[in-house]
């Protein structure tokens, strides 16, 4: 042989990161040590030992974490993003108390196009610093939304919210359908964003726009983000109106379809997880909300036996009070424990899944994100474990829910662009961000 | 007059902390804004406005916190601190599997001197950047974590352990007694550290030594920190084996006293409930052990309604997996909330005041600490609310709770000590602590 592995020509690529755990989520339950993920135009190219990378690749980029562990970026999959302008405005409140006295006053005070843009801020440079890279939206100006978070460069599904009342977003479900699809037009194609039809709730949205939704949702490929069973109250609100449960209605309505979210989903019977499995619809379980709101308990467990779909979210600030997923993530574990009174319920692993490739497919995008695999974008966060909250390592895996947090997160990258740089965000200016929440809640705070 | 407001002559003291907000925990339900903390020989002087402060006061050392709230040091009621360095060794099981395969284990094989000192240098390092400026320690070795929280200047009150069965520290019950008296002894009237008995549990301590700690704590005053109905499993056995229920065989044997610090107490029938509130016994609950180890519910709010008093700890670091006390105070409130079906349960004051002045209740030493009161020592944690995860501020208290975390934490004093200053501990090397962890904790992975 004329060619040795030392004249072997290298390969040039954008990015090399060189780590001391990775930890794929690719299906296999594993981590992997000493090993490199090789980045280029967006997307991960290959996963392999740090030393076979340095042979086979020169990087523009190469950097070093030898004390990190890699992980796929964190999807939240329900969030009201600019309501972080809200946190802490009413706590120790149940659900319609919160609502009707102290979130719908304050919102139609205050929610107008600045407030969803520099609410929406806020919690994108929250959720970065926190290891989230993709989030589940549904608020007010959707279309605010969606340009705050492509321009910052995080990647979200934005709900193009319809209720049955007027609001500052639209009159009536026409126009919010109307207004819903020139953003899901906008957008068609975007590399970082997409859209969804983010109907409020069974008991905010009559059937008629229900129907129309579920017909473009076919025709336009969209999924459908909706609370359901929040709480227990709701479900006998609608039987008293109804004479059904409200799945059962949205199951008549034909809702019940892989292009479902079902958000929070703390009532269930029996049958209705059958029912939920067969039609491949997803459950987005918001643990710490519904723990603080007191409105009951998603059946984790049962549901992931079932092989239903169970993705994680926040929820607002308003009712959280934070955006954390790592939080999240332990929550959902203890919450699944202590619930079902058996301590393997939801192990680390499963919590982690929850928080990445479930919710990519919740949202439909397990193929670009949600896991660390050769062809997905480079959606990647590195967690610092080498911190007197972090040492020692027995597993990387259940350390990383269990012992680590938000702010062991030291460096981010969506879509292979690096948006926090060992805790500093790259696209968004923090005292200048801080100063506009400041003066918006100022104002929030004398009415 | 001769003599107006400028000429007055000024006191000159130790510290003065000015600051945005201060959480006094004084039993008022309040909070003081732009207040400052007088400090001089260790203790509060006086806490009063700013401008006041500035004219009748010459500090030493004078410094602002424009965007803090001070808030007392935080106490976590229930440790075994030297445990740090098996964080994450044995994650998603019961708690007898946990301990008799895997934690009981690896305490016989790794525990000594030098892990003891280590682990407790670990605990306290994570604590005193988390706030917490005192702990209730039960472990072995309790000579060595005394003298390493008295090294290091931290606050505690070191369990004097007593289990049947012979240990590293001691062969049986006279031993394990002898040896604690003398722990005891040698810290009789220091100013940081105090000692309690330490019986670790109804199904590992009998009758005859639990009879002899009950005439040594009345004689020498001390507390008795003891696990108690931790689980179901530990009651029904309990009543196979002696015909009663723990709690019962405890008050038959005169340990309900207001010496008594009950950990756990997931399990109780209604009328212990009003036996505990008439005994004046403490509980101390650990709801994220509890939870992660699916051992059962406190029932915090009836018991806070009878009249007990109820402290908090995060338990161990290998059933919880830190000792962050901001998580603590958060997942008791959201703990009783969704137990209770009550979003009012646990509100975010009473979680801080479990946090405070009902832990330094619970160890005796609310005469010292647990609030910021003037003639107390100057235990107290500033918290950084000026951060991209805790603006904007609407109440302080409840931001406290449900907002902000540990890493919020600036700075830390204990008894008038600066122990953190801007996140950097002063009297632990941090790179030094790190290596030896991970030295030992390499020894511990290959066995």
């Amino acid at each position: 042989m004329l060619c040795n592995r030392y004249c072997r020509e290298m390969k040039n690529i954008d990015t090399l990161l060189h780590a001391r755990w990775v930890i794929p989520v690719d299906g296999k339950n594993r981590f992997l040590e000493h090993h490199c993920i090789a980045i280029h135009d967006d997307r991960i190219l290959e996963i392999l030992p740090c030393d076979d990378a340095r042979e086979k690749y020169s990087a523009s980029v190469s950097r070093n974490y030898d004390q990190h562990a890699l992980i796929p970026g964190l999807i939240n999959s329900h969030t009201h993003a600019a309501m972080n302008l809200f946190r802490g405005l009413a706590d120790d409140l149940g659900l319609m108390d919160w609502l009707e006295n102290h979130i719908w006053p304050a919102e139609s005070l205050h929610v107008n196009e600045a407030f969803v843009h520099t609410g929406t801020e806020l919690a994108i440079a929250e959720m970065i610093r926190g290891g989230t890279t993709c989030f589940n939206d549904m608020y007010f100006f959707p279309d605010i939304t969606a340009r705050v978070a492509a321009d910052i460069g995080m990647r979200a599904s934005v709900g193009l919210i319809l209720i049955d009342f007027p609001t500052v977003w639209a009159n009536n479900s026409e126009e919010y359908i109307d207004k819903g699809l020139a953003v899901f037009d906008h957008y068609k194609g975007h590399e970082l964003i997409k859209t969804a039809f983010a109907p409020h709730a069974p008991y905010t949205v009559s059937d008629q726009p229900l129907k129309r939704i579920r017909t473009l949702s076919d025709e336009l490929e969209l999924s459908i983000h909706m609370h359901i069973h929040e709480t227990a109250h709701e479900v006998s609100e609608a039987r008293k109106n109804t004479g059904v449960r409200p799945l059962t209605r949205l199951y008549e309505l034909g809702l019940l379809t892989p292009a479902l979210q079902a958000v929070h989903m703390t009532q269930l019977h029996d049958d209705e997880i059958p029912l939920l499995a067969s039609s491949g619809s997803h459950v987005i379980h918001c643990p710490e909300s519904n723990m603080k709101l007191a409105s009951g308990t998603c059946p984790v467990k049962a549901l992931h036996d079932a092989g239903v779909n169970v993705a994680l979210g926040t929820d607002s600030s308003s009712s959280n009070n934070d955006l954390d997923m790592f939080g999240e993530m332990r929550s959902a574990a203890m919450l699944a424990k202590i619930s079902t009174m058996d301590a393997t319920a939801v192990p680390a692993e499963q919590a982690l899944q929850m928080a990445t490739i479930n919710g990519a497919r919740a949202l439909g995008i397990d193929d670009i994100t949600g896991s660390l695999e050769p062809g997905k974008f480079a959606d990647i966060v590195a967690v610092n474990f080498d911190t007197i909250e972090t040492v020692p390592v027995y597993d990387p895996v259940s350390h990383l829910v269990y012992c680590s947090s938000r702010e062991h997160v030291s460096d981010v990258w969506i879509a292979g662009r690096q948006r926090l740089t060992d805790r500093v965000l790259n696209t968004i200016d923090e005292s200048r961000l801080k100063a506009d929440c400041i003066r918006i809640s100022e104002n929030i705070r004398e009415n």
